[in-house]
């Protein structure tokens, strides 16, 4: 018995660049990148998006998928759905782009909630068994998040308690 | 007689970070600086707007003025007003901002096409007696516009024939 | 049996840094990241020495060790130990540099030789059973060198037939 | 009469980059602009030279001309003619540069002394008259320091009372 924490399901409302919808339980297996951003979020555009296109980038594959979380807490009305396929279409953003669904009567929307986000940008790594290995907000070093998939990448997509035991730990 | 080509009147169908209405022809006798941009265009978040910032803070004064205008040309749904009023709260932008006036039955605003705009970012220089001294599509140098602006501001504000010969140059 | 690229011993005629020499026989069972540098290389001050200093502060540790080589190759009458010293104190630089013996009759130094360098900077990149996992010359993509030495840091220091097989490969 | 504190002459023991000796008098009627800098002073390195160079790149005329001064007051052994004669190769500068000549018994070189430098880098800008306008020890901003090289250039050779009044202003 482990005491894991497994990553919640997302929920997102609506999906960008991808054919179909995704289910974070779908990608069992693999490395799970979730970039969660807000289009008019400044540290977003200058920072955490672009490390999230590098990711993309250098490690897309069979084993790691980068997905975009665009979960809005202020200024709903500006950063709708239109708006924000204008942003995916203007940065060029290639990955598939979930919309955090949005909660009547709360500010938050429901995957931020579930994962406990406390803002944007915020990176959540999910190791090939589902679980969060990294659960990161603001500015993340290049060199600390890539040590980090590259350690996930060899791992085994098999149960293993030693790295179920580390589960949850943010990354430093 | 001279040649000299005075800046058109600007066209604003609604200002931000300004108690009242500015009128170019209202600023005759100081330099203004004019940077015309698009709150999702990429190269105004990343150099533009920066550029705008700085020229704000290090040159604004009884002499000098920094004028921001947001013209529209594309996507007009997703970058009206209110986005543009998030916008400006997000980054903190503290000159004030004209909003190009929509011109019904055509994509470009009004004073985009007085002026001749090709796109956004430009930076538009307009001199103490109304002549427009540089027109720049794209990223401009620091150092070059920083020159500019230093030899406007000692120009003395009465017509000067010279001067008026040089007018609608652009900066190289 | 394997055909894994054993890294040669490094041939050092001096050392900063460090209290006594090392070798690289004596650091089995750690990762090994190996900057080779030239104190007056514009690219090695831009960009490969910051590089090495981040990896140094962000993994150096019982089982990763960074290691400066400078490795002489041109110019020689100005980058000897002096200067060097010079350099290393006014970049602040914390790791070990080991100096690249040179070679009478030879422009290239001793170690550049046996390593097979193509130029300063390169990153040779050691795992812990002392076989080459990176070879690159030039700029290297932080993202890119963290997800190897992630991966080479839960590697076992045990002989893997596997690992070895992928052994002297060079990192995309 | 004014109270204007004109440059003093430099003195350079050896010159870089141009065929003769460079006279500080004898450039009087252009704007002179001046990078103290060591070849390995970080600060030098990463920025004031990347700014003289661009200052030259932009403005150097018949009006102004950019001249690095080589100003060693540490670690003399190490910065000396041969060093820095393979600094100015590695990192392309074009401009004319003078070695501050070595003061015996002193750690400061003549001209820092004479112009009273607080270190590297320093940024002078002497005026068409021969009189300073700015003295500034660090990071100067690329916006000001253009500012008043397009003042500078604008302003006749020819003596003027308010200009001299203004002389030897720090550029704020």
């Amino acid at each position: 018995m482990t005491h894991a924490l497994a990553a919640p399901e997302w929920d997102i409302s609506e999906w960008l660049n991808t054919a179909q919808p995704l289910q974070l339980s779908g990608l069992r297996g693999r490395v799970v990148v979730i970039h969660a951003f807000q289009m008019l979020c400044p540290g977003c555009v200058s920072h955490g998006i672009p490390q999230a296109t590098e990711i993309h980038n250098t490690f897309a594959s069979d084993d790691l998928v980068v997905v975009g979380l665009h979960s809005v807490f202020e200024h709903h009305a500006v950063m709708g759905p239109e708006a924000l396929k204008v942003f995916v279409h203007e940065y060029h953003l290639q990955f598939p782009i979930g919309i955090d669904r949005p909660v009547p009567g709360s500010a938050l929307p429901s995957t931020m909630r579930s994962l406990g986000l406390k803002g944007t940008p915020s990176l959540i790594v999910v190791d090939r068994q589902g679980v969060i290995r990294l659960h990161h907000f603001g500015r993340a070093s290049d060199l600390g998040v890539g040590a980090l998939l590259g350690r996930l990448l060899v791992e085994d997509a098999a149960p293993m308690a030693g790295v179920q035991a580390m589960s949850a730990q943010t990354h430093p």
